[in-house]
């Protein structure tokens, strides 16, 4: 047997056209345009390539796109002035701050700083304080996108038991929290687990999610399970003749072998996670305006 | 093997002693005395004996009880003008709403009001954030209580296989963050969970919140497990000779004979709240004053 490979990139590309679709609907017929706001502090190479994606993204899908860049030395109080004005703007209805930001400033303060309405990252303490008591949150961009994915191979969720494996606030507790909201038996694995193999045996739906290169072997696998693996972990150059390969936390040539269905990486989750932000802002958009929840699109 | 009983009314007892010794220390080395506000709307007779019992317990630790009784038909307004004040009083310290309040008020608007930080109940919404994200928080009563049950029988439950039946957002759920914060494996179950005695069999830790009678028996239990039942079911008198007899969501008699530990109902998880609203409030004291936080009495 041979799992599906769930495939991130053309995933990713029907949640933007469909994220593009109501969002042609909401100008047609509401004369509403989504918009949102990138903050960039400082020159991160990586950071600039990210937000350029981002701000191209968006435009495809018919947001406004618009970018803050400020200088590295920017003091806390100009941040959190335009942070301030971000959140009265009618015309910005997602606000993210791209991280990570120089060292004199705090990423919790920033965060904390942002309307929650407007927080399409999901990292607001009150939208995971929504989301942990099971109502309208903003939820944050991975977890989200897994969910997805999940429902898109499964359909309904009830009853399945899921194993995630890693207890992060940004992927482990929201991912959990998401699957016990579709009512599975969910169970929160993690360094401390006693007999980890024997944990994730038992379920139907595993996500890894602890950043360890190849830390989940298929011999872990539950025959037929749906194995949707986040980690992102760059192999040394020595181990890899030089190229620092990307692998994730789950041992794919194994595991393939032996799930039903498995996300790959690169290529799985990680394409999800821009259009998972698009999906969040027209999200936030509908929401301030009093209109439908966007349909497929939320947890 | 019979099962050790943990007598919830002895342990209750301890925690105000422990609660009554570092308020006498708070006053003696800080001039500092901690103040509990309740607030009952209506007369509805059970809350009116609750409010009276929490009353007299809170002078007995040594803090000021602060009494706020409003006429059934009170106004919105009016309360939230209460509310608003009892934040703004620096001799407050926790604020507790009693609940259920008449129709025409909202609990979930009352909770919103009140300040996190005085939250003692640990109902905000902030503080279901802080919780979820593993940050200090206000954590409500009973499951505050059934962890300090645990961690007194168990010591470190680090690595320990947890099992919550239920996924309340009252119980279930913060019980779950709770025990994921000290590192077990948490796994949640609930009424969609296919194999519920499979999976409660596991559990080196079974918390029961799900509100049926005995709706655990014995041979789900795994020998030697910690039950902690937070049930009170009070059966059909039809069922009971008249009495209404109550019991809890484990069916105790066959249990005892299986569990290491298990609580009764009545005289188990229940006159452990009390305490832990005044432990609450004493941890509310020493934050806002920026003092430590008392030992042994917060998650």
């Amino acid at each position: 047997m041979t799992a599906e490979i769930i495939d991130g990139k053309a995933f990713a590309a029907r949640v933007r056209g469909q994220v593009a679709e109501q969002v042609a609907r909401l100008k047609a017929d509401h004369g509403i345009t989504p918009g949102l706001a990138v903050v960039l502090v400082g020159e991160d190479p990586a950071s600039q390539v990210y937000v350029r994606s981002k701000g191209k993204q968006t435009v495809e899908v018919g947001m406004n796109s618009f970018e803050h860049k400020l200088p590295a030395d920017v003091s806390r109080y100009d941040l959190f002035a335009l942070i301030d004005r971000l959140n009265a703007d009618p015309a910005v209805n997602g606000i993210l701050v791209q991280f990570p930001v120089p060292d004199h400033l705090s990423e919790a303060e920033i965060v904390a700083r942002i309307d929650p309405a407007k927080d399409v990252d999901g990292l607001h303490i009150e939208n995971a304080g929504l989301l942990a008591s099971g109502q309208k949150a903003m939820v944050s961009c991975t977890p989200l996108g897994c969910l997805m994915m999940l429902r898109d191979r499964l359909g309904d969720l009830s009853g399945l038991d899921a194993v995630v494996i890693g207890r992060s606030n940004l992927v482990g507790k929201p991912m959990a929290q998401l699957l016990l909201r579709d009512s599975c038996t969910v169970t929160v694995a993690h360094s401390r687990t006693r007999d980890l193999p024997g944990v994730v045996r038992r379920a139907d739906i595993v996500v890894a999610a602890v950043g360890r290169p190849r830390f989940v072997p298929g011999d872990w696998i539950k025959p037929g399970a749906t194995v949707i693996d986040v980690g992102i972990n760059r192999l040394p150059h020595e181990e890899d003749g030089g190229k620092g390969k990307l692998v994730g936390d789950v041992d794919f040539d194994s595991a393939v072998r032996v799930a039903g269905a498995i996300t790959p990486v690169p290529g799985g989750v990680g394409p999800m996670t821009i259009a998972c932000l698009l999906a969040n802002t027209l999200t936030a958009t509908c929401r301030v305006n009093g209109l439908d929840e966007p349909e497929g699109l939320t947890a």
